[in-house]
């Protein structure tokens, strides 16, 4: 009987789950201001004011912690984007819609953004387990799944002639990592509302969909 | 007198700025590749089929190096930009010109802005020697100096009339980080003709001034 099994399936589901999130907040917080090779799990631990050994009750290694925090960023952004990519508005409606929930999501996640930007190519090293292997593939495939989404909206709004025609893919492709690239400049403010980040996210929707000039 | 001296100084001065500025071109290559921190002098110095002590001749360390390759990326871009700056039209016609030139000089000299683009914040660690702290503080003054005259071109076409009303600010800070994105996805094609990368420039520019919706 592992530690593992007696929590998981315990009467504390939940506890785990939510500190298990705990975990990956924090986490996510190190690998932003210290990059994923200079973050440690003392970092981590710290962060939560407890000790490694709690740390590694819930998770092997560092890089084990860094796709928990990509894939919990990856779920937060994907539950905020998706339902605005279905739905009666042209594909430009749906874009603005997905393209603002995008920003949104980002400037309030800002660190689970800038882990999952720090790029995971990088990370496989020879050294990378099966396991981690097949974890990194999935979530280069979920990473994929999402933009090919907003390819898809960028395609149906040519179709219906309310985005001006170009290469879908090239696209969909500037305007997501336009919208990541927020994560190079934004920088939260204490007491920032979301009416605020909401409002911020508009402008910057506005400027990637409508242009900068007058037309 | 020092090696440093004598090369400098003599009748190689040339010749030494070809080999430091050949070391660079390989060291934001294997900075691109292997992130700064996995990067090595070995790496470099394989790179240019020559020995460590032939990289140590040129530089003292792989920080030093680090820095060399900023200031040379930096000045490649700001030769490539600046001239579009001032002239007769309107801000947004500079602006795009500005923003194309950006973007072809990204894909041309794409591993020098890769390693822009990695940060320096994360290289401020105590362990900076006062010189190197000093460059640093320069650095980041000629990245600034390159942001605010985009932000005055932007202002500019605000107040000519060309450019949507905004905070130019954000404005120029979306632009030029949304024209660095692309480096988080262009990749450079064996045989790429220059008029090929002045297209794809041109194209997103234009998805970026004149926007992606139909008016």
């Amino acid at each position: 009987m592992t530690a593992d099994t007696t929590e998981t399936f315990g009467v504390d589901a939940a506890a785990h789950e939510a500190a298990r999130t705990t975990i990956l907040d924090v986490a996510a917080e190190v690998f932003q201001h210290e990059g994923f090779n200079r973050a440690t799990i003392d970092d981590i631990a710290e962060g939560i004011g407890a000790t490694k050994g709690r740390v590694y009750y819930y998770f092997r290694s560092k890089f084990d912690i860094y796709l928990a925090v990509y894939e919990h960023g990856m779920r937060l952004v994907r539950e905020a984007v998706e339902p605005h990519a279905e739905g009666p508005g042209t594909g430009r409606d749906r874009l603005i819609a997905m393209s603002e929930a995008h920003a949104e999501n980002l400037m309030t996640y800002l660190s689970y953004h800038n882990t999952i930007h720090q790029g995971i190519h990088r990370r496989t090293t020879p050294a990378l387990k099966a396991r981690q292997a097949q974890q990194l593939a999935e979530l280069n495939g979920i990473r994929e799944d999402y933009e090919t989404m907003f390819r898809r909206v960028v395609a149906e709004g040519m179709t219906d002639g309310s985005l001006r025609d170009e290469d879908p893919q090239l696209t969909a492709r500037m305007l997501l990592s336009s919208l990541n690239s927020i994560d190079s400049w934004f920088h939260t403010r204490p007491g920032q509302s979301t009416e605020e980040l909401q409002d911020l996210a508009a402008r910057i929707t506005r400027m990637l969909i409508t242009g900068l000039e007058i037309q």
